[in-house]
């Protein structure tokens, strides 16, 4: 494993097989990023030599530009070079599926950029073609050029429509269907979270575009394709029309643009500057008419994770008011636990942004804590605010989970037990794309630190949850 | 999108960021695993000329080549890149999980190669570590310092074993713990096939390995850890011990050496040879006692792919007796589905090789067709030794499809449908790791390829099956 120049190792992908790297950190449009990171940095009001984040626009510059690296690329010369002549045994067959054959890959996950707010959505694809003209493209290259179109700024239909004709034109086959799943995260918003904590993560589309025999929508070949995806039963049986909030499904687009615009203008200028310098770094036009509300729609994302708006997040009062009146609960530590209960609060939905990456993670937070009563709602209330106190802001989980579990220690009593289960956009953006992996977390203050039988009964009780996946 | 000479593209990974490629096909590792290839392809009775494969021989190295790059890598530098001071706000708490806390990454897919038959095996990595020294370490580099180890010739325990000592002195931390889901597949044997077709395609075994406050397997942190993992619930609660067969998991390791010895022996052993070789190429030493049976194993596993060995995979007077006697069928065309009725038979599991890579696919085949009466069970064991008959060779899974219809159609009438559903080991390994993606293929003659009603029918029958996941 290669060091480069800052004590950063260089990703596993960049040394193999001998490949040496190019100085990828002195390069004009590495170094642009990074100025345009540490200018948003500052506008959260960060420290950018904080240990945490100094490496922080390095580790930006190259996830972006890896993440765009489809510009550079071509998916013809993909396709030509992995086309197999298959014959087979009687030629009169003509298709190497046979009359009517289709090919399909299914369930190809990977991510791309939303062009609108710049953001990783998760997608994913099913791609099928019709094999015609006796000749058969490797499996893989479906793969790999969906990920030349996912590798750019884009939006669903876009990206679809782009790798159907790429398709089309590289193999030649007598049709071919592309359909995504594509999973962008919500904007979260402190509103949104106190008046419903029960509200989907998520904005789901599904788009399809179709060339040869499948350009219309309404022919027979779809409906044998949506019965080989592994989501048929749930999907209606004759293809539909892709969703039709696809145009308009990123959620920078609907949330109030103004919600989180507290800085003073010149500041936010400042900021939407940094964003476009970065647009043109990636080698994109700002001036496209898709691009022109990212910038803002990146700061105000970026924003609502800005350092030390206590006031906004959480009514201190209320917590203040909370503390001061909670010592009439007995701390008898010898009491037994027949006593007082686990009590236990699932499933807190929260969202927060990696401090290394600047990219979201998010998932649920489950508290125990023992007493002999139970919550109110206030306080329920109340565990909500500590924990979009401590996750709307540059963060990483294993802190985070600290912090909320000191907090609610110093609110409801010293037996405290947190554990987060956290989904990292960073783990499945950049080289490292492992999708489906999760971080759980765990912190145990008082009894649940040393009492191995009650962290068990209460870790055992936490249901199963799948987070973010599609 | 760059070429080299021979016109195969570079893989994405190559070439993104302006790395450059360094010659890989010259180099000698390179040039001699190539030689060995068209020595195996040959001994399988292969035209190393024929289209299809003729620049196997390269994509094999390649893959080979990169599956087992970790044994030029040093975990430690990973993460020491990435080693973050976290001493939160609370000095006393000393430990960034709060006390007792664990950081858990859970699964993480990666592949790994067997050192025992040369084939790469699945695996679901769950990684747990207790901070200490108020540091932790980016979660990423949990899943980088997994893949260093993966990246070579392993079996699981061992796998484990070096992941977590890497971990425990890279990190430093209160104890480390590793536990891996590893899958392995069955080496097909026609015998197998025709007296259980109900055996499960694979071999599992799950092994742990635990450094620190996880160094002994009665600690109460392992239930913590076990708690949190996903497949909690199916798991018994207190930790055990690793899979007792895990030091002999390969199934080259117990299956009869001879059985597919049927070519003379002075082949076998220029086969051998050649494997060996390539163990040499990868910076293994083939005298290494895991390594001695190797090449025997990953021989015989080849050999069961060889082609025209039509005798041994079918009996081939059993199929010329039926079609002979078949003509009583009628093959009126015009008749409709509600005199004839379209008969399924599904699941019918398979093996193959992808000629392209030389790696194995596997799944299922399901065929319908349209007739009166009801299949007898002489012609159930014949539609198992047409789908044998092609699996068991050099294949693409297109191709096969195609040649199963054609030969049902000729055995039992013309119209006929197949529909195949594959996982392929090449699209997991090699730099394209697209796990959980699988291709399906269908090959419709006669009505099925006009009538989208009766095809319709058909696809909709098909259960839903996960193929070849954890």
């Amino acid at each position: 494993m290669s060091m480069d120049a800052s004590g950063e190792e260089l990703s596993d992908l960049e040394v193999e097989n001998g490949v040496k790297h190019c100085g990828f950190e002195d390069e004009p449009e590495t170094i642009a990023i990074m100025d345009a990171v540490k200018v948003l940095l500052q506008g959260l009001g960060e420290d950018i030599n904080r240990e945490g984040i100094k490496k922080t626009p390095l580790r930006v510059a190259k996830a972006l530009r890896e993440g765009t690296r489809g510009y550079g690329q071509t998916a013809n010369e993909i396709i030509q070079s992995a086309l197999f002549p298959e014959d087979g045994l009687h030629k009169g067959v003509g298709q190497a599926g046979g009359a009517g054959g289709i090919v399909i890959v299914r369930d190809i996950d990977f991510f791309s950029y939303c062009e609108s707010c710049l953001l990783p959505f998760q997608v994913k694809c099913h791609v099928g073609y019709v094999p015609s003209g006796q000749r058969v493209v490797g499996l893989s290259k479906l793969s790999r050029v969906a990920d030349v179109f996912a590798k750019r700024l884009q939006k669903p239909q876009r990206l679809a429509d782009q790798i159907c004709s790429a398709l089309q034109h590289g193999i030649k086959p007598g049709g071919v269907a592309v359909v995504l799943h594509c999973l962008h995260t919500h904007f979260p918003s402190l509103e949104s979270f106190f008046l419903d904590s029960k509200s989907p993560g998520w904005v789901k589309v599904l788009v399809q575009s179709g060339s040869g025999a499948f350009e219309s929508q309404d022919a027979d070949i779809w409906m044998d394709f949506f019965s080989l995806l592994k989501f048929r039963g749930t999907y209606p049986s004759k293809a539909g029309a892709s969703d039709s909030n696809a145009q308009h499904w990123c959620p920078s687009q609907f949330s109030s643009a103004s919600k989180f615009s507290t800085k003073p203008e010149p500041l936010n200028l400042k900021m939407t500057t940094a964003v476009t310098s970065i647009l043109r770094s990636l080698g994109e036009d700002p001036s496209r008419k898709e691009l022109l509300g990212t910038p803002g729609h990146f700061v105000n994302w970026l924003m609502s994770f800005q350092n030390c708006n206590v006031e906004m997040k959480m009514d201190m009062n209320k917590l203040n008011g909370f503390a001061n009146g909670r010592n009439h609960f007995d701390h008898n530590e010898n009491s037994n636990l027949s006593e007082k209960q686990i009590q236990s609060q699932m499933n807190f939905l929260f969202w927060s942004q990696c401090e290394h990456h600047l990219l979201p993670f998010y998932g649920v937070v489950h508290i125990g804590f023992i007493r002999d009563d139970g919550l109110t709602p206030l306080e329920k209330s109340l565990l909500n605010s500590v924990i979009h106190f401590y996750g709307f802001k540059l963060q990483v989980q294993e802190r985070m989970t600290r912090q909320i579990a000191e907090m609610v220690s110093s609110l409801l009593g010293t037996d405290v037990i947190v554990v987060v289960e956290g989904s990292h956009t960073c783990m499945i953006s950049r080289g490292i794309e492992k999708f489906g992996s999760t971080t759980a977390t765990i912190a145990a203050l008082g009894r649940f630190s040393s009492d191995a039988a009650a962290r068990s009964m209460f870790l055992q009780s936490i249901p199963q949850t799948t987070i973010g996946e599609l």
